[in-house]
């Protein structure tokens, strides 16, 4: 057992940081407080000193990448890899063991091929949704990108991260296919057909030949990620994006069980997401216009929210894509199938193949899945200085599951004074619950509410069966705790695999509970 | 670099069987030549005594496989682990290193668990396709299984070994979500959500928290597999399966082209098979009755056996399932697809709810993957003592690529004086083409056709750059070697776990190029 290790203090490494600014030019090593900043955690539920880097180097090739690794073996300099740096919700770029040198791989931001004809892209780390979207615009590829909420982020670190997106191909990293790595060491690695040369089948055949590794870096301190194939969605000849506006709190649990065949016999194809009234809310709106009074917001004021929101008190997105004949009776079975569930309301539009040809970053009706940065309203909330912290436990898509959790969660969440803002999402057979905990920095009680609270989720979660798929790095650890069947038995496994390729445990110490020998405490 | 370690000789164990015996039980060890005449290969095309296992043990338990593990650590044993040892035409149930003790789990054999609602199913490596097939029929689920051509296999071991069958579901491997492993040191780790204790969600979700794992041990010796989750196709509402019969061989090329846009736009859903008519003819009749004059069976020939055997050049078999509008818009778009090939027939078969209720094993005109010993029939096309060998590059589904493969392979088969048996099958992305190269062992000289044949099938293939996916247990370290990108980093990645994991080298020595430290030699 392996947690809680020393926090290094911000040492002094300025003969190893030297060395590096030798090797990338002085202009692409930041180690000034001003230059730093960035690599703060702006969300940060607490004081954002607790992860500082002791700087950032921004490296544009694998030789000069390899080089920093060399001299961060012979300091004993941790390291922390981001791709854009907009891990946001769960610390944005900075690392978990405060003092680590942030490595920036923004630079090595080439579209290193597309194949509109077999469906796939590969990337370098900083490559953004903004940027393969432009890409794909510019260069008339009809392939569609899957894009999360924010647009900004980089198509390999939130593919890395397990991020989604709300399309048919949204579980991204269910379409990574064939990694480049950097080891530890400074080798490279190419994953599956990839250590084929001349192999054509890189980014299309997950096996390979033995073992499967690339999902093994996934989340992961085990190498850095320097290439990675993705697949990307043809343009279908239609689309169809529809909401299904549930009326009562109490209908989750049968929205749940109606959606649950319909995703698992594809006749929904994509990942939906069913937000609760405060999110659509949050997303559109400021919680100073609707209450300010104490406690929670009341009642009243959510069927307040619903009327002049037009929405529902649950609101499910789903859609379909493929042939227009395909989309029409998909689409019939599931207004069939929601409109059993009494107030119900549902809307859907289909878009043909004409509509779908030119889509404008930040979409519309037709097309979910379209980079953009809405989704960064919703830090305003609360006023002041917002930030948001995400609680995300996955469950099984069964009603009962999901109204037990989502009880649990806005009792607690509640009761610390903060708002419940939840989403639903569903991957096919299982779903997570987005706890976006929405605060405001400048208020010290409403950060000491989100700190006092968010363990105890962890911990009251876990005692239900419910772990998280992803945390804030100030969390990594506690998280880890809670898998711990067998006596840890897993994070064991990886920490004889961490020791295995990163010796020196140079490479993100502390990155979801996985440390080095030398950082790890006997639990 | 770690290839063709010495040949371990079938040395005496006798004081490590001895405790083996008392561990299982002297019944459930096997030593003696008539009884690990099982474990041979039955099909291998050389002398099968080269792999020939020192005896087979088969724990019931856990705890017996532990202490099993236990004895061959101290005794530096190497043990072969099989599932149903049904690995027919890459090696049976024999290891690659000779004198190693198979560890055959037929016992561990319970269905843990069957759930109709999320689609998944818990199983110990001895359940096989036929096994789970009834289970699920006797307790009235409306699962369904995808079984490859034979149904006697194990499902883990099938899964484990990228297997795959003609259905929706029929990517084997994509299908594993959660298992349960024993390490070489016994200690047992449950991979994504089953590391949280009570978690639902084991089978459900493929991320978990961190690394994820699962694929890491397919085709590997990092540790052995006691239980798997495994996704289920819930009972379509209905599904066609469908034949498309191409003219001619200079067909391929724009079938594949025809093809991949309705697999990549999930027109068609599943994986499809393409064979030639040597294919179809193998499958169902013997050699003989067509023709027994030298060299290649003449184009007339085979002309006849389509006009007899009602089949094409290449004959396409695909399905969809889903809802009866769906299936009826979706087969509507292949058939319009395909037209537009001069020559083409295509014949298709619609089955709705009523007749999906109530298949038997072995199947019909109305579903597909269910299992069968039907496939073993293509032994006996060459008479004799019939076996095969099956050849298996991957290719990505361009008409120029299969063209090039097709020509290649067919090309050095019939050079060799054997039958090019070929069959497409494409999961989406990629393609395989597995070449069933059929011989008779009793003629010495078919045999030597078939060694000398082999190992340039290898290195021209990769010359192209298409690399098996699987391979017989004779050729794994040359198909290794030819994974060789960056001076085989990919393998020696491999090695590094395999020292960190199994620092007693006893899993499966060689499995897939992968040696223990004391068993490699240098390159």
């Amino acid at each position: 057992m392996s947690l809680h290790p020393p926090h290094a203090a911000c040492t002094a490494q300025a003969a190893a940081l030297k060395r590096i600014a030798a090797i990338v030019g002085s202009d692409w090593l930041f180690t000034s407080d001003e230059a730093t900043e960035t690599y703060l955690d702006f969300f940060a539920p607490g004081d954002a000193e607790d992860h500082r880097a002791c700087g950032a180097v921004a490296p544009a090739t694998l030789d000069e990448l390899r080089a920093i690794l060399q001299v961060a073996r012979e300091a004993g300099l941790p390291l922390w890899t981001v791709s854009a740096g907009r891990n946001l919700a769960y610390g944005g770029a900075a690392p978990v063991l405060r003092g680590s040198l942030v490595v920036d791989l923004k630079r090595m931001n080439r579209v290193i091929e597309v194949d509109d004809d077999l469906g796939y892209a590969i990337v370098e780390p900083g490559v953004t949704f903004f940027s393969l979207f432009d890409h794909l615009a510019h260069t008339g590829s009809s392939l569609w990108i899957s894009s999360p909420a924010p647009g900004w982020g980089s198509v390999i670190g939130n593919g890395l991260e397990h991020g989604f997106g709300p399309t048919a191909y949204g579980d991204h990293s269910q379409q990574i296919c064939g990694l480049e790595l950097m080891l530890a060491d400074g080798s490279i690695v190419r994953t599956g057909m990839g250590a084929l040369p001349g192999a054509a089948t890189w980014p299309l055949f997950k096996g390979g030949y033995g073992p499967s590794y690339d999902l093994l870096f996934l989340q992961s301190n085990f190498a850095i990620v320097t290439k990675m194939g993705i697949w990307l969605m043809p343009r279908p000849e239609a689309v169809a994006v529809g909401h299904v506006k549930l009326a009562r709190e109490a209908d989750l649990a049968s929205a749940i069980e109606t959606l649950r065949p319909l995703r698992l016999e594809g006749v929904i194809g994509g990942v939906t997401s069913m937000r609760n009234v405060l999110g659509t809310a949050a997303g559109a709106t400021l919680r100073s216009i609707w209450y300010d009074g104490p406690g929670p917001i009341p009642d009243e004021v959510l069927q307040r929210m619903m009327r002049q929101l037009d929405c529902g008190w649950w609101t499910l997105q789903f859609a379909h894509y493929g042939l227009e004949g395909v989309v029409q009776a998909q689409l019939a079975r599931v207004r069939a199938a929601f409109e059993s569930i009494p107030g119900a309301r549902i809307d859907a539009t289909i878009s043909d193949a004409a509509a779908l040809r030119t889509p404008a970053r930040g979409g519309g009706g037709s097309r979910v899945g379209l980079p953009s940065l809405n989704a960064l309203g919703i830090v305003d909330w609360r006023g002041g200085t917002g930030a948001h912290i995400d609680f995300s436990p996955v469950l099984a898509p069964r009603g009962a599951d999901a109204e037990r959790l989502h009880t649990l969660m806005r009792g607690m969440i509640e009761q610390a004074g903060l708002d419940y803002i939840g989403t639903f999402y569903n991957f096919g057979r299982a779903m997570a619950l987005i706890c976006a905990i929405v605060f405001n920095r400048s208020l010290p009680e409403e950060m000491a509410a989100v700190r006092s609270l968010f363990p105890r989720l962890i911990d009251t979660a876990a005692a239900h069966g419910f772990g998280e798929y992803r945390t804030h790095i100030s969390y990594m650890d506690q998280v880890a705790r809670a898998y711990s069947w067998n006596d840890h038995a897993l994070l064991r496994l990886g920490e004889r695999i961490k020791d295995a390729l990163d010796p020196h445990g140079i490479l993100a110490p502390g990155k979801q509970g996985l440390w080095p020998t030398h950082l790890r405490k006997a639990g």
